[in-house]
């Protein structure tokens, strides 16, 4: 099964795509979505979904996990990461994939053992977990973490 | 010029067309699309993208206009605001349309003449400044308020 793993933001949405056969993963692809912070919110909107069509497209995956939102103490940024996040779940319903939203916590034990860990030890299992993946950077990796958690709890 | 007026929430998005010739307002059609609150997320978001779609593609309009979000104390709240907004501004903009953002204050003194505005006061002028609309209900009517402004600023 290929899982699509995200990683919503509207500056720099990451997405992850592997493939999960009985425990065994791998990792086909990954990649961030970078908008031009210029353009209007409703284009960097249409960029976030035409970039995540694009990805659909390609990978043809079977299902998609989002990680839940850690709701920010800043309500601006809560409402641009809503906005972000809304493009990316529809662009993955309105292709036909089951959406997930997994807890952070959750993420995090699924990939290191234990929901407190930090970023840095996530990092460091993913390259363990699936092994020649380069993520395209932070977004990016934490979309190929959310798609593991889906791996492991499908 | 056709104007889409459009209130986003996730559980009812409010919609309106009118059309403005100069300095006269006619009301073509109103709206309101409620998701279901049983369904996921994921899916309550591709009912307001499908509504959406059909609204533009009967109407045909020029341009849309959205409230400014007025950014609830409740984080969660902010949240499902953020995820629904952003979809219906991505409706808009994928159809090609611009979208304008305008002040609560702002829709309030267009309408009204003062941005301290009630409700009330705004469902009331709408009967004046667009005779014969009868708004679907409250997010209809902002809908409609929000279509006025763009008439009176574009």
């Amino acid at each position: 099964m290929l899982i699509l793993g995200l990683d919503p933001s509207l500056s720099c949405t990451g997405w992850g795509v592997i493939r999960a056969e009985g425990n065994r993963l791998t990792h086909i692809a990954n990649g961030q979505v970078k908008t031009d912070a210029k353009a209007s919110l409703a284009e960097r909107l249409v960029q976030i979904d035409a970039a995540l069509a694009e990805v659909i497209a390609a990978h043809r995956p079977q299902a998609a996990a989002v990680e839940d939102v850690f709701v920010n103490a800043n309500p601006q940024s809560t409402l641009k990461l809503g906005q972000a996040r809304g493009v990316v779940l529809l662009a993955a319903a309105k292709a036909g994939l089951p959406v997930h939203e997994y807890a952070a916590r959750l993420v995090k034990k699924s990939v290191v053992g234990t929901g407190g860990a930090d970023k840095s030890q996530v990092q460091a299992m993913l390259k363990i977990l699936l092994p020649g993946a380069k993520p395209a950077g932070a977004d990016a990796a934490d979309a190929l973490a959310v798609a593991i958690t889906h791996a492991h709890h499908r």
